[in-house]
């Protein structure tokens, strides 16, 4: 089984400016990575109508700052695995990541998946891994027959609904914008369209309350673009939301960076290109000390 | 006379990746600024090979980049002056800039001037402001006469050594590099081809040793790309010989700012790009915080 799990010196999380920027250098640099995200960039990057603070490129819009980046990619061989990951962990010599159905591993990795603009529901952090849920693919073996939540925030979020559907008893959807509203109603799947306001329960969750209803839940999935950076990697230490990262990049636990948004404000394009080139470039001398070590 | 002094919310000093973005973020943002440096843009960016990790602008020359920091300039209508700062000094509630001959104001600053690769002479920290200078125009009155040395590493070091001939009473001229290379001997300079090794004197500078010989001198002028942090803001902390800054490239004088090479490693383009973008949203909040509580 080991066999099959896929190797990298360096795996870097997002295709934002962070993490094409990581990426770019530390394939410079001779690194083998993964790079997870959106297939070809960040949707943050895509949309964007005009941007006029990236040097070098006055007054370029979203869909051709993408096509740069995409250019930038493919001319320096650089893949894009279109996977979301779901977890980190530092398994001490190495990092354990989980993405989509697969596992990876990596010496280090860089974290620039961006931030979302939400803020936990009141109750999210406290029922989290007792109801509350960010991956389907992980959990919904846990619900067969019963009741979940699907807050959706995202295009995927339809998807992951209709997935959830074959598994559970029933599916609440709670489209959170007009990306993740479902074609129509499908089989087990009930539409709310409510907003939902607090998730609540004893020893784990038991409703979701809405600005109108009370719905009696046994799991909330929540599918947002970005989760918050201390539920991806158990032991991050964060700062008012944010990965904790000093001028290199350099978050508390050893061999793992951030960059970008993540890792504070100001949310900006050509900041968290710079910080993603910090990051590659500390990951580098990070797997340099290494080996000296080995 | 205080009439003639020019004023402006933010003074960028360096025309580098660093210092043109601060540009551009700070105009955006509404700000009057002055924009010191080498016209239009650095020479670590113009003479460039080619650059592999702008992401974005794929294996770009550095002619190229400096040509489309140029057009971003231009489309913004940002203004180079073509003007070498010698002195930043914090006036409390105002910076007061030396550059060339005249006298700048503003009301925060950003340092992006770069680092030089040169260590300081033995004894020249030790007799700064003692016999050792970093600027001709500012000093050379102090040496009518006299015997100088010119230590030059730059182009305009040539002119420098010219303009000081007419002043003193003769000039020793070491060029450190071809760049520096005067065209022929005139008048009152002699050239000298051995390398500067020691500065030496008791209260104040007396010789000039070299890897050969002992040059008495009463000044000495040392004429670099870039000068070290510290010996242009009085009172900046530094770290290494860079400025000390923390993650919104604030430095310890308030209102005062760095990015880039000046601001510590790595020196990468577009790390010195994303630490302009902030420093100047950094001097934006400040100039925002000092209007309130005026
Ligand atoms: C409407 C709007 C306008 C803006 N305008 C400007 C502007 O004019 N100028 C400017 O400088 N900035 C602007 N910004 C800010 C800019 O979009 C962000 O600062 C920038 O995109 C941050 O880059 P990033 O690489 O950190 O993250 P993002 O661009 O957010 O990229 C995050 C990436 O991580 C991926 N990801 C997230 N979680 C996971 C996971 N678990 N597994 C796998 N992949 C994951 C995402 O798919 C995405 O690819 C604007 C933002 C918005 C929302
Ligand atoms: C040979 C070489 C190759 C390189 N290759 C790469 C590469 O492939 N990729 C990469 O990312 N990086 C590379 N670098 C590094 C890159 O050049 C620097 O990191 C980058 O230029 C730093 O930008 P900056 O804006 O901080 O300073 P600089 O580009 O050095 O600009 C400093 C500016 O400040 C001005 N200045 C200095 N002092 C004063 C003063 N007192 N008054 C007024 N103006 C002043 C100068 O005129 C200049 O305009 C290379 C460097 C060298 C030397």
């Amino acid at each position: 089984m080991a066999q099959d799990i896929k190797t990298a010196d360096i795996a870097i999380i997002g295709t934002g400016p962070a993490g094409i920027s990581a990426a770019i250098t530390a394939k410079i640099r001779n690194k083998e990575i993964f790079l997870f995200g959106a297939e070809p960039v960040s949707s943050k990057v895509a949309k964007a109508h005009r941007i006029l603070n990236y040097p070098g490129l006055p007054a370029v819009s979203g869909e051709e700052l993408a096509q740069a980046y995409k250019r930038h990619l493919d001319e320096l061989q650089i893949a894009v695995t279109k996977k979301r990951v779901h977890a980190v962990y530092a398994m001490g010599s190495y990092f354990a990541i989980q993405a989509g159905q697969e596992q990876y591993r990596a010496d280090s990795v860089i974290l620039a998946c961006g931030m979302t603009a939400d803020k936990p529901f009141p109750g999210e952090n406290e029922f989290l891994g007792r109801g509350v849920s960010y991956c389907a693919t992980c959990d919904a073996q846990f619900f067969k027959g019963k009741t979940v939540a699907v807050i959706g925030y995202t295009k995927e979020s339809v998807e992951e609904a209709q997935y959830l559907a074959e598994i559970v008893g029933k599916v609440l959807y709670f489209p959170m914008g007009k990306e993740a509203v479902l074609p129509g109603l499908s089989g087990n799947i009930e539409i709310c369209t409510e907003k939902p306001a607090e998730i609540t329960g004893t020893m784990k969750v038991e409703q979701l309350k809405t600005d109108g209803k009370l719905y009696p839940v046994d799991g909330i999935f929540i599918l947002r673009e970005a989760v918050f950076p201390g539920q991806l990697v158990p032991g991050l230490k964060t700062e008012k939301n944010h990965a904790a990262v000093n001028l290199q990049m350099e978050t508390n636990v050893a061999g793992l960076f951030a960059c970008g948004d993540i890792a504070g404000t100001p949310y900006q394009y050509i900041k968290a290109a710079g910080q993603g080139n910090v990051a590659a470039l500390s990951a580098v001398s990070y797997l340099n000390r290494k080996k000296e070590t080995v």
